[in-house]
């Protein structure tokens, strides 16, 4: 299992060094943290924040600039970041209007993220947190929709942020994020498995013309596989599956993510785009804003997930659209 | 060799629809061609264009838009755009200013660029060339420098770009663009190659824990294969390379290209661009501008390439910094 890598036990640190190295214009690490924070200072808004393992770069220290999130906290790989990196990630961020966070919806994280809201409200901090739960996948086992969440945070990311901006108080943007997150569902699908670094073993077995829809972020194993026969068909499956989430009409509006999940070149996201495209104007479903590239990931898995907002409010097609300074929006 | 696609005959037409799907915001693709010209109007400028086969995506398409190229050409995987292609392009991103081509350093690029070129002129059309030949790898047989055009041709389409827009002439831009093309080099590894759409076998065979050090970005094959070790290893015999190319002294500034070839995770980019920090810092090598992601690849090639640009004149590091609307830069 090749990858560019140092000793294992390094990722994290060097992985974190080498991001603010890269766009230092736009972000720094809080040393000895997994803390990456913007350099843009924004005075008077609510501060959003987000983070989890890495693993799935550029989330999230790719969303930290300028009229996005404040402060990204990483862990160690598929790990939560600690109470006490979150905590201070909250101090850092906040400049008297209170600061979000915004939660992948597994246990683990869920848990240190609350831990940490808990510990800064009992200090006097105005603290609050939206749940992101966009993934619509299966369960094989227990037939239940898993509801992790995956790709589609970064639209809650843009849209919470660019709220943020315009001046909404934190009471109103958990309300907005709440929304948001209503309309979001994300399926994805895998041609081959990541593999953690150091690891001797792929993150799930999968047959050489094999393909598995409804996998994870952190390799947990998708509801069906299949041989791969082309692009058309993991189009019209993925669409399928997240239309049955909506009760769309004929003026349903929508934004879509086109997500590369590690290792997928860009001419294949090109290519499967192009076959959304057209299943999307047979079902007559408006497309108003759309975003393809490499945007939450699992390590070097090679598939894609696509990502469904119903736009139910005229904002947030404005915030989605306002202009950001990241390094992965 | 699984992909996501359809019909192998179809690619390039469903990529191009695909893209201009995706980043319709600024860009669209002229109906039947390879051509995908950008949706902002710049009237008082030198046009800047440039393309090549396809597979090397978000080369070039990515890099059109508001302050940098006006229009990419796009041939078939890995084949040089038609002449009627270019020529069509050429007139229709001309304003009145003239158009510079961009060229990569191939035999067949090379031919077809500057025969629409002639074809041009003879017509009264103000065009001229620039032609990168950053690769500074070693043919393993000749013991030649390669001197191809690999990524950072994406450096002279930016400065050139920035440079049209802040009003030089057609004849200035040719020999700003030959400066520049002087002080670049750019050096890959590949850790496993790319396979073309349809194919059976990869562009060439490399054993499961080995790497190539100088391979090509058309699967052409390295200077010197050998077990991969780390990351660190490869930043030193990049750095190593490169730096031969040059006369550096204690004043001397870099701008630095880190790529993904094609399928390597931003994570193994961030660590390699950790390591490259410290070597440079180890070297006293003053890095004034950097980018990392993804840029100009080969297929799903895994790898990655690092360029060197000196910079040696204070304005190259502005046209860099000029703000763009592109998807890719």
């Amino acid at each position: 299992m090749k990858k560019i890598m140092n000793r294992p036990e390094d990722v994290v640190t060097q992985l974190l060094n080498g991001l603010s190295f890269s766009y230092s214009d736009i972000l720094e690490r809080v040393p000895s943290t997994g803390i990456i924070i913007r350099k843009y200072q924004a005075e008077d808004q609510v501060a959003i924040v987000s983070g989890g393992g890495t693993g799935h770069e550029p989330a999230h220290s790719g969303y930290v600039g300028k009229n996005m999130l404040s402060a990204s906290i990483n862990g160690p790989i598929f790990v939560p970041p600690t109470v006490d990196d979150i905590l201070r990630a909250i101090k850092l961020s906040d400049n008297g209007q209170g600061v979000l966070l915004i939660i992948k919806n597994f246990d683990a994280d869920v848990k240190n993220f609350l831990t940490a809201e808990m510990i800064a409200r009992e200090e006097g901090k105005k603290v609050d947190h939206v749940i992101v739960n966009d993934d619509c996948s299966i369960d094989k086992d227990s037939f239940k929709k898993r509801r992790r969440g995956v790709a589609g945070t970064i639209f809650v990311h843009k849209i919470i942020s660019a709220a943020a901006v315009d001046g909404l108080s934190l009471e109103k943007l958990v309300l907005l994020g709440e929304e948001v997150v209503q309309s979001l569902n994300t399926l994805g699908v895998a041609l081959s498995p990541g593999t953690i670094p150091g690891g001797k073993v792929a993150q799930f077995e999968l047959e050489e013309t094999d393909i598995s829809f409804g996998i994870g972020i952190h390799g947990e194993v998708g509801y069906r596989r299949e041989p791969i026969e082309s692009s058309e068909k993991l189009a019209n499956e993925l669409i399928n599956k997240l239309k049955c989430q909506y009760d769309f009409n004929s003026t349903s509006k929508i934004a879509i993510l086109i997500n590369d999940l590690g290792s997928t070149p860009l001419m294949e996201l090109g290519i499967f785009a192009n076959d959304v495209r057209r299943l999307l104007e047979l079902e007559r479903i408006e497309v108003v804003f759309k975003k393809v590239g490499h945007y939450m990931t699992s390590l070097n898995m090679a598939g894609i997930s696509l990502t469904f907002l119903e736009i139910r409010d005229k904002k947030w097609l404005d915030y989605l659209k306002l202009s950001v300074e990241t390094y992965a929006w």
